[in-house]
């Protein structure tokens, strides 16, 4: 049975399930930043799904690219599966800007995590939810 | 046309074509490192290709996941599309040890890299070649 990492469920505020995927926001409003975690047990690369879940998983990954595009005027994106800490398969869609604070470095381990604040939280899944009406994924709130 | 970006050309070996992408080896030999550089005129973005050649990159990526595990074992891949530097899109395979220079963080800024010498060079890339034959992806050398 598939069970999100406890780590991954500490960091983020899980936002419901795709298809494939849980989808979850980090919980740092420095950056919008949303993880993809296949309900894959035991899979801790990209290679252990299967080609026709890794399929559904590009599908799941566009959508989460387009949205932060969309919705957040992200200049560039950054989609990384790492993995050297959390091993469960988690891959990160992060949308950058020339001003953000780790630009042009990548984000990770560089500055402390600094959460959303319940107002911002909502405001940032409302914007989320707005333009995810515009991918083709469906996306189960939770 | 696609024109490979001056930047990867000169920090990398360029090892050849695979059916979309262009094939270089990070000229680090802290760790064995292939980038992608699919062949998609003015591509930034991994959705800035169409679906099919998002669904081929997906294949040549797992070859070279895979011969990375087969021919370095790796304990741990990294693959990631930044780009925050080099806009031209281009996708890192990473393999990580638990012993590596800079686990568990990621690589990008954190040591000078060391390139190869000649003989080091010519070892990795037959090491490459020779777990290449094993997956299903052709690879044209320079």
């Amino acid at each position: 049975m598939f069970v999100l990492d406890s780590v991954l469920e500490r960091d983020t505020i899980v936002l419901g399930s795709l298809p494939l995927c849980e989808l979850l926001l980090m919980n740092d409003s420095q950056y919008p930043w949303l993880i993809l975690v296949p309900r894959v047990e035991h899979a801790c690369e990209i290679i252990d799904m299967s080609l026709s879940e890794q399929q559904q998983f590009l599908l799941e990954s566009n959508a989460a690219s387009k949205v932060l595009q969309r919705g957040f005027a992200a200049e560039k994106l950054n989609v990384a599966a790492l993995g050297n800490v959390v091993a469960q398969l988690h891959i990160h869609h992060i949308a950058r800007y020339a001003q953000d604070p780790a630009w042009p470095k990548p984000v990770w381990g560089l500055h402390e995590p600094r959460p959303y604040d319940a107002s911002k939280a909502s405001e940032t899944i409302a914007l989320l939810e707005q333009h995810w009406s515009s991918v083709d994924i469906e996306w189960q709130s939770r």
